[in-house]
């Protein structure tokens, strides 16, 4: 121990940090040990001096939330959440980093570890993610607090890399962030020059600052991020008193400080260093701990974070009891939001409709929902990436949330789809009950499929708002019109996909969508540009499970027609036409919720014996196998679609009744 | 026909532009006529003063490129080709203008309109393409010019909108384009202040100039874009004679610029003005003539461009004719580029191995595949998302390509997939015969799914490289392990999917990725990240056929195994233990191939009769039950991964030689 009196007490705190990463890396053989090494002192001066959390309750509401967008270097994460106290990260488990089962995996997952905030690691989709807790915030103060009395009131910190900073989706979300000076984000670049393939001179020599500076964020540097603690505490400091503006603080450091042979190297970047050079390693930092040891004074230190903790929420408690009093209304919505339950019979706002009403667009279907279901749900929020009036996703009861007007429900994304998606992410996992949705047309999916699956993987409760469904669409052509884009999206675990027939079945999806995000699960709808009518079997219940008969006949059916969407329509009009045959019609806007019916449901809707069915679906075949029987047949388009009017492609492409009924008959024999 | 006098000959021009557009808009009752009306001064002055094209030979190498990243203004670039006498766009095509099947489709595909160079339509593809065309440009001039001949020389211009500077794409591509110093890239940035949603103020209020200066581009401003016909020649001559960085041009314009009440809102961004509002426009802008009529003046003035264009390659012929008795070696690989055909034997480098061979991993063979072709192909030029040495991807045979050493081939995109699709995708439709190819982690193609997309529907000839392809990745976890990415991959129309199962296999993809790449179609191949054994059965031209038998038996076989990548070698093993049976190994490294053999074939390999085979593929079923056969099964991930050493994972998920013998043994009875 004798070295431990030669180094002050934050030193000591500072290379337990970095000595518990090592040693993890070196006993797994894998993971980044070089960011945690570079970045322990920012992390610790945050950590220890700035940040507001509960070790013994990581779900505490008003906790400051951090995120480590360099998700590789969730050692860092990690050490602090072990040497502060959490529960979930034990040295148990910091010895079982990246191994089957353990609560310490390869990136931070906020799914398996208590204390993480949001899963990263996809370079990029962390900061993003902040941005969207930094949105979550500041609506819910402007929404919640008094005068008196302060209800919601955190930071938003991160620690970002070069690797986010490469990343396009970190340009969206911080350009946006600026637009709408999210004061209390604060961002710690770690700028240690290395990236991956090497120094960052081969591939990144952009000013990182200006760009932010150009975003219209308050920019600061720490210049010796290595050992100057001081200076990291001026600048959060200084950052935390800017509050129109969110912060970006440059932190040059050196990458796998400490390491004589290798800091400064991508070679420390994501490998362990390797026993030799743990030793010298250690020697050259003066640690003469055994590995996985820490210094009492260092653990005595830091674990005052759990008192501190305690007494934080115990204030905010004595807070939000005296606003119970003094605000009941606002105060029961509030506790309700945090129980992730609906108020009693919420759905009943949900309109059906019979033949003889309009037909309209499912996506002016969905506008309707979105805006009757806001009447019920204070606490859905969200919009579209510049396509609001195309998706039809503007909130009539609600204003623009724009600086100054955080209180308002309407998020203007901009054409950034990317950010969008992981900035819904942000707000569901914020944990405060909102309710986020995104839109933009379903083919620019492709723009944001990692944010989607990692709202899938990551459990939050988005709703995805995709509209103009097909090649449908029309004039816009190929580039526009999705054909294995429903495809792409169904084969994602742990999504629910929904496409709607009508009027009806958009209620339905609704009611899916928002039960779902309550259940922390995401749901991606798509919807119609054209008009579609309403038909006068469909219904909720219907949708709820799946797939169902829209139309159906008596006893074994002679064919099933299958369609979804826009298309369940033509199979009930070739279904007319086929009245001397006993035919059912199933619509099937969800595959994943038919898959989680029980045998004897799935069984009576599509009997093994049935072997002809027809199944019609303005997209690829790929996957419909599954339902078409060993006899069936497919209407699909795969191929990309053209430039046309609608009703052209769909018809070129074969989506007529008549087709519909020939092909039947075809297979009727 | 009185008014025309009043108009000088370069109004007349820009009015035909406008007119056209609106015309063909109003026709449509479809399109974006906005942006055409309020650019049509610049594109004018780029196409009439500085832009080196020949209409009569689109695709005459030595011409300038030109790449309308706001795709939606299409009309603009539809206008101008016919006014400068391209053969594609007649005023026919023009009066069919979103029309099925005319060359004038709702964006610009190169696939449909000679002298489009790339697709855009997606906001920051075409800005990213055009860095991709600049580095084309950069690395043949500095491979083939001499001293005495300049033989390859020509700008990319570029004109973008709002919304493609709103997207992380054209962050990224422009980050990089800043980093290398392309100095003959000009992008023309048409600033409007209005995008669907409205005003930019409510999204997007960034200093975008300051942003393009903090990438290291030359940064220009015209204010009045709209008249100021001087300013914007002067500034297009600063930005020419500005060599050692790009230049972005920001030019303030009014959308629908002439439209008297709905110039300057978002009202003309992507809708037909109206019959009345046309009518005013054109008294406003003192337009007599009648719809899609141009005055002789200005086609004449225009049409000029085709003799302009006839000289310029005349005198570049003239250059051509001395390049090929002075520099023959230079001039016949340059010819044999051109011409898209490989050298005789270019496959013979490619190696195959035997059982005895060192296991190796996929992406080392991959490694040595592109390392042994580069050397017989002088066009393979491409690299990795900062994944250099992850995803085995750098030829050694040559160095970095970076500012000053242009000649290089290989690339470092830094962390930008997205921009590394679409630059991929630039360079292959810069038509000079370079194999691109880009690399990431298979799970990260979802950064980049867009790109890769528009690779598929515009004919480019790149190839994918996409490591650590399952969930045998290990200890990085879900976020990294790709498990529904081959599935949608699959689904797009026009790629070519590959997963070899082992060295020779590699080398199969590898013969059809690069003649595909001559064809102009692109392919995507994914690697393992661990050792697969050399399997005795594998072939390169089994792998052409996209399935074939690994192992086979005599007669009809009683059990069919499916594998791909690295479960071949798992099926060939379990194949061995289950002796006492009829057993046929397949591997099935390409769906798109093997669906593109005869009927025959197909039936040989996978007999109807065979109705029990078990796949065996470690990623999701979907689609799978193509090939499963009606009493078939499948060994499939279908949920997320898990962080966890790779072999761990691979057991826990069931893919042990002794869970398929099981599996089998269960199909057997």
């Amino acid at each position: 121990m004798a070295v431990a009196t030669t180094q002050s007490l934050e030193e000591l705190c500072i290379n337990s940090i970095r000595f518990l990463a090592i040693d993890a890396v070196e006993k797994a053989k894998s993971g980044h040990p070089g960011l945690p090494m570079g970045a322990a002192p920012m992390a610790f001066v945050l950590w220890d001096r700035f940040m507001r959390f509960n070790p013994k309750n990581p779900k505490w509401f008003n906790r400051d939330r951090f995120v480590l967008s360099a998700g590789h270097g969730c050692m860092l994460q990690y050490a602090l959440m072990y040497l502060t106290g959490y529960d979930s990260v034990t040295i148990d488990e910091i010895k079982q980093f990246r191994q089957w089962g353990s609560k310490t995996p390869g990136h931070p997952e906020n799914f398996e570890t208590p204390g993480v905030e949001v899963t990263t690691g996809p370079l990029g989709q962390g900061i993003a993610n902040a941005v969207g807790l930094a949105i979550a915030e500041a609506h819910l103060a402007a929404k919640f607090n008094k005068p008196d009395l302060t209800l919601v009131d955190h930071y938003t910190y991160v620690i970002l890399g070069d690797g986010c900073n490469m990343e396009g989706i970190s340009g969206e979300a911080c350009s946006l962030a600026g637009h709408l000076g999210l004061g209390k984000l604060i961002a710690l670049y770690d700028d240690n020059h290395i990236s991956i393939d090497g120094s960052t001179d081969i591939a990144f020599t952009e000013d990182v600052s200006k760009r932010f500076e150009a975003y219209g964020w308050h920019v600061l540097h720490v210049e010796n991020g290595n050992t100057d603690l001081d200076a990291i505490h001026k600048a959060i400091a200084e950052a935390k008193s800017v509050t129109d503006r969110p912060s970006m603080i440059k932190i040059t450091t050196t990458i796998g400080y400490g390491s004589p042979n290798k800091q400064n190297t991508a070679g420390v970047h994501g490998a362990a260093l390797g026993g030799d050079e743990v030793k010298l390693t250690r020697e050259n930092l003066g640690w003469n701990y055994e590995p996985f040891v820490v210094p009492e004074d260092a653990l005595n230190h830091m674990r005052q974070a759990v008192e501190r903790g305690a007494s934080l929420e115990a204030e905010w408690n004595e807070t939000w009891a005296q606003y119970k009093t003094k605000y009941a209304e606002e105060a029961a919505l509030f506790e309700r939001m945090l129980s992730g339950k609906l108020p009693e019979n919420w759905d009943a706002c949900l309109p059906t409709y019979k033949p003889e009403d309009k037909a309209l667009a499912t996506r002016k279907h969905s506008e309707i929902c979105l805006n009757k279901i806001a009447e019920v749900l204070p606490e859905l929020i969200g919009g579209s990436a510049d396509l609001t009036h195309s998706n039809l996703t503007e909130l009539e009861c609600s204003g623009s949330f724009q600086k100054g007007s955080y209180e308002n429900r309407n998020l203007h994304f901009g054409v950034r789809e990317h950010a969008m998606g992981a900035i819904c992410n942000g707000i569901a996992l914020h944990g405060s009950g909102l309710i986020p949705y995104g839109a933009t047309f379903l083919i620019f999916t492709d723009y944001m499929r990692n944010a989607i699956r990692l709202s899938a993987l990551s459990h939050a409760g988005v709703i995805w708002v995709m509209t103009h469904d097909s090649v449908a669409l029309g004039e816009d052509g190929p580039t526009h019109q999705p054909v294995e884009t429903l495809a792409s999206l169904r084969a994602i675990p742990q999504l629910t996909v929904l496409r709607p027939a009508d009027g009806t079945e958009t209620s339905g999806a609704y009611k899916v969508a928002v039960e779902n995000a309550k259940r922390n699960r995401p749901t991606l709808i798509a919807f119609s540009r054209q008009n579609l009518p309403n038909l006068a079997g469909s219904s909720m219940a219907g949708v709820e499970k799946g797939a169902y008969a829209v139309v159906d006949c008596d006893g074994t059916p002679d064919l099933i027609l299958i369609g979804t969407g826009s298309e369940v329509s033509l199979c009930v009009k070739a279904a007319e036409q086929l009245s001397d045959k006993k035919v059912r019609v199933v619509s099937m806007p969800s595959w994943e919720l038919f898959e989680a019916q029980d045998a004897a449901y799935k069984e009576s809707l599509l009997p093994k014996a049935v072997t002809k069915r027809l199944v019609v679906e303005a997209g690829v075949s790929m996957g419909w196998c599954k339902y078409m029987g060993s006899e069936g047949d497919i209407i699909a388009i795969d191929r990309f679609g053209a430039s046309a009017p609608g009703n052209v492609c769909m018809e070129k492409f074969g989506f007529t009744v008549d087709n519909v009924v020939a092909k039947a008959k075809a297979l009727l024999g």
